[in-house]
């Protein structure tokens, strides 16, 4: 069980992977930070706990402690329980979730340890917006998708931001970033998966002729604003495209995954 | 053309309707408010003057008035130009885009009307997120949705928030609001249409098996958390629902339409 410790000054250093999280120069999970992962709300928190990344510390008023005390049972870190003024001080500002907690990261994943044990992937490449990054991993647990391999230009998914969007989906669907980009594709395909480039370019195939909910299938998404790179195009099997209304402007990159990811499921 | 007008005076009464534009009370879109459709950024502001709204004034920057040219061509309507300082003097913060318009809202349109040329519509109950609610309208431009109907408790599509969110696609893709709920699904089956409810329940049909491709077809979505009322999914003609995995929330309410508007499109 967690060992409840009550907290009741601001000050309290054992509270200090919890401080100033909104100054970005301060916060853990920022480069020049200490990496930390950072789950915030009830949600979020459980699914940190049952998640491979070591837990640290929970910090939280006492009625989102409560709420969580069947997932505490087997943690053995402290739980910091305060007040929501003295937990506003700490964290730099009101936090309506109520509680926090901080992990360790874990080791990296092998890509091809992965690839070898996935069915369904999306392969990123430039996702810099921490919004879309999470609402990506969101899409892709509900969706089927077994794992994320990241290209070049992506950022961290541990980023306080995505963890959140993602409603902590970011820490149960498995990701790693490639090596090469975009060589590192190779590495699908000498692994029996077919790649799909998403692109609305018009020699791309419709989504719907493209077979994806066949065999072992990856798909290749790039950022909202400039799309793929021609050469991570080159590198897939396939250009396949979502037909879309004459002037409008692209789908926002997770909602276009989400109608790649269905079509992969099956759908 | 635009009559163009400079204003270097933050307290010139005639901005007035760019004034204050994040003190809620002061909202001129907001319940109590006077009504006014506000658009921000180039590419919004156009889609606004291609829009059946009347736009009363424009207020911005040199650079984004002259960007604007083109557009401006046969607006009767001033375009106040000042810098960036006054501008977020009277706009009541700094505001990146750089320029925005003021339209009177237009008369509402008959809801016959529009199920009358329809093929395609989407219909929306208690979507008060006025970022989903915009989300949805920018999914439904792209995805070839000719219209979306509003039944019990959704907000107001011409919120600020939701015609930024939508990327302008609000002012462009008619809607209207059902004057009974849910009664009011009536008047698409009287019209041939058929009403497919999207819902999680066990007993919905998987979309892909639901041939939401062929005929006149409206989508009824529901809120993102309860999801639609017993007596919306009972008013449809069928409930389909996209597969999910095991224990994931539901999708976004807006991502969760893009894949159904996308299956209707006939993907």
């Amino acid at each position: 069980m967690a060992h409840i410790v009550e907290v009741s000054d601001a000050d309290d250093p054992r509270v200090d992977d919890f401080r100033d999280l909104s100054r970005a120069d301060r916060r853990p999970d920022r480069p020049g930070g200490r990496g930390l992962v950072i789950a915030e709300g009830v949600v979020v928190v459980e699914r940190l706990l049952a998640s491979p990344y070591p837990v640290r510390a929970l910090f939280g008023v006492r009625r989102r402690i409560d709420e969580l005390a069947d997932a505490l049972v087997d943690l053995d870190a402290p739980a910091y329980v305060t007040d929501a003024d003295v937990m506003a001080q700490v964290v730099g500002f009101h936090l309506n979730r109520g509680v926090l907690a901080v992990a360790d990261r874990a080791p990296a994943v092998d890509p091809a340890d992965l690839i070898g044990r996935s069915r369904n992937l999306a392969v990123l490449e430039g996702v810099g917006d921490h919004e879309n990054l999470g609402a990506l991993f969101r899409n892709a647990a509900a969706l089927g998708v077994d794992g994320v391999l990241l290209g070049a230009g992506c950022s961290d998914p541990l980023y306080r931001r995505s963890v959140r969007v993602s409603m902590g989906h970011v820490l149960r669907v498995p990701f790693t970033s490639l090596e090469t980009w975009p060589d590192g594709v190779k590495l699908l395909q000498d692994n029996g998966f077919r790649v799909a480039a998403l692109t609305p370019r018009s020699d791309s195939i419709p989504l719907r002729a493209a077979g994806l909910e066949h065999g072992r299938v990856a798909v290749l998404l790039g950022s909202e604003g400039p799309g793929l790179t021609d050469e991570a195009i080159a590198a897939a099997d396939l250009a396949v495209r979502i037909p879309m209304s004459g002037d409008v402007d692209s789908l926002n990159v997770a909602t276009a995954g989400a109608i790649a990811f269905h079509a992969m499921n099956g759908g």
